[in-house]
């Protein structure tokens, strides 16, 4: 997806409609519930179920904040290989809650256990275990675990176990997840391999980094292609650098954040367990679409964004610096508040890119703001027109692009513009 | 300076009086000049010299973005280990400027050394040297160097040199290096020892990291004591960490900061070279106290800043884990935005506390903001009182501290507040 469109955003930050969305498909070997444990106090739901019948293999990354959920931790210690059930539930991070928010947990799992055991039995499904449970908490970090009313929701959670998804059920716990978006988050894909299909679809929130106690970014990524936890994980990690961990709204890392893959097993294509098989690569190529989509949407619906930013690093010696760079770049509050401020104010980009560290060379480097070079050999382009790139900053969606001409690894990584409605938001958070 | 006034900022924000501002005194070996060179078209000071008729042992530390000023090239290329003169020039950064650039200093150089000659022979003053020159450049990154209306001034530069310096003299130099500061910067302290009374005078000038192109920040110190130019590097070392290395106003670092001390060799106490001796302590516990009066008046200045913000890491095993959380916290859009709408938002605190990345045991930290102790035992505090925390965040200047009971380090960092003033300030600030 290339995103470069002149009003990009104005019409994606409009009021959603069900054409906006993609067409998410059933994925076989999955059950989904979403329902309200009144934890909002205003009807909407709040807690979700995914259930896999005949189980699911999975692989997850944790936020790298080293304060984390009491959900992380449970599942840490508890959780194996391979799951039947994720519970998730907004409102409350279960983060600095105690010895409370973990045993929460035991009693949550022990109260689920018990429910689906009658489900279990009525469908001839092997019974879920204590080590088949995977938990994701996202909300307020320090208060009190809503336990009670959690526990209570259970049996109206598991009787509302949709057995089909398509778009609207999608939309439905799409929505469930979210805390400050704006809107959900959801993208879709499936390939052909040979004569069989594999779909993968995926849901996310986010508001992410950007939003205050709520910093939580939720990705949830479900195929049902046969594959091994240890080579979902494989998957995972090569994908995220350049999709979930390509994305920054302000540099803050969240207690609760989490990315899962689930593979449902019900499509067998040994190949895929070969990761560099073709059918491997095709495969990782339809992944990564699913998450850089998820990912997008969700510094599109950044708290406050306004402009959607690309941050292109080109021609550098190594991939890790242009990381470094690009992430100096899509971090700074100068260039991000004058991209805000439709002003192309080359020189910040220039101090991005120095204050990065890295090893570049003054002399050599070239900095472009959409198609137009702004400076080279040292000194400002001589082709420099500043009425074309303030025609140009008005678009909503803006790329930088800096070639270090140094070598040929390239990075590219996203962020959304700083706005007065970004301070309103988390200035006065706690008080709307 | 210990500050914790409810009313700090709103004090010192208004407008300034000649009361506010530290009585600084002549220091002997110095002269000082500053006129206009036409640079901002509206008559203001904007080009410096300082002069040292007898030279002067320095010492510098130049930013580390590895971009850097040409005046900074001109400098490490062509000047050594005493001086005598300093040119400071504001409204261009003299960056990006390519060989116009270097080129320009060069000829200002020629045009300075052959002026100085005849006023260096009228004074029977040894005559100044290339290698004597020092340059510092503030203001836009990437336009012309303005070489032609310096050049042009340096006679009238000559001739304004003032011999004695009382405070009004040193409140005009200090405005004269300003670029977007609303009030100069100055700090002012002696000491005696024996019989004998050293005097440290400093001036400087932020708007720092958080003013667009303009980022720089100067600093430039003197003393009359007689300190080897190595001697004073190592003074320099020692005090920067905990000061000018410890303020951030949005983790943005310019192209052109310097800060320099200069000791003219007026006063001999032999001690003061021995760095480890009772006068050398003394003599850095006030050079400590000059540099951090200046760096907090910079954040201070802060574009938009409503609100100064300490944050204290204390009982870390080692001081560079404490700076790192320190920073974390500071560098925290998320933070600056809560204390900017005087929310007490210790959730944030915590994920500034995590995302540093450093090994902590959430168990064990204690978080306090004010005196008010907000999060212990790994949840929140059995005494935590919104209410009165509520009114502590109306103060001008909040606390915020972190007790990693590991160790014994501790480390201290300054900030601002997030405002809807720093949005419009760098969003539109090529415009006003």
């Amino acid at each position: 997806m290339t995103i470069n469109l002149k009003n990009f955003l104005s019409s994606n930050k409009s009021s959603s409609k069900m054409g906006d969305f993609q067409d998410l498909k059933h994925i076989e070997g999955l059950h989904v519930s979403a329902v309200s444990a009144d934890l909002y106090k205003n009807g909407r739901d709040d807690l979700s179920l995914f259930y896999f019948p005949q189980g699911s293999n999975y692989a997850v990354a944790y936020t790298k904040n080293s304060i984390v959920s009491e959900s992380i931790v449970w599942n840490r210690e508890n959780t194996k290989n391979n799951i039947k059930a994720l519970v998730v539930n907004t409102k409350n991070a279960n983060t600095f809650t105690g010895e409370q928010g973990l045993n929460s947990l035991d009693d949550i799992a022990e109260t689920l256990l018990e429910f689906l055991k009658k489900f279990e039995s009525e469908n001839n499904y092997e019974k879920t275990k204590l080590k088949d449970i995977l938990f994701a908490s996202t909300g307020v970090i320090g208060e009190k675990f809503p336990v009670e009313k959690i526990k209570e929701s259970i049996p109206n959670l598991i009787s509302n176990l949709r057995i089909n998804q398509n778009k609207i059920i999608w939309l439905k716990i799409a929505s469930a997840i979210m805390t400050t978006d704006t809107k959900p988050k959801v993208a879709y894909t499936e390939i052909k391999l040979g004569d069989k299909k594999i779909k993968i679809a995926g849901i996310a929130k986010g508001s992410g980094m950007i939003a205050p106690n709520l910093a939580t970014m939720f990705s949830f990524i479900f195929t049902d292609a046969d594959i091994s936890s240890v080579v979902l994980n494989k998957y995972l990690k090569k994908v995220l650098s350049n999709t979930f961990n390509a994305i920054t709204v302000d540099s803050d890392t969240s207690t609760n954040d989490m990315v899962a893959i689930f593979a449902t097993k019900k499509i067998k294509i040994k190949k895929l367990n070969t990761i560099s098989s073709k059918e491997a690569l095709k495969f990782e190529k339809a992944l990564k679409s699913v998450c850089l989509e998820l990912a997008k949407q969700i510094v599109v619906d950044g708290e406050g964004a306004k402009k959607f930013i690309t941050v292109k690093i080109i021609n550098s010696e190594t991939i890790e610096r242009a990381k470094k760079i690009a992430f100096s770049i899509a971090n700074s509050p100068l260039i991000k508040t004058a991209v805000a401020g439709e002003d192309p104010n080359w020189g910040r980009i220039l101090m991005g890119v120095g204050k990065s560290g890295e090893k570049i060379d003054p002399k050599k480097i070239i900095i472009k703001i959409g198609e137009f070079v702004v400076a080279e050999n040292g000194k400002i382009s001589e082709n420099y027109n500043e009425a074309k790139l303030k025609e140009y900053m008005e678009w909503d969606a803006i790329l930088i692009e800096v070639d270090l001409k140094q070598g040929h690894e390239q990075y590219e990584c996203y962020t959304c513009d700083f706005t007065h409605d970004y301070i309103d938001i988390n200035a006065h958070y706690r008080r709307s």
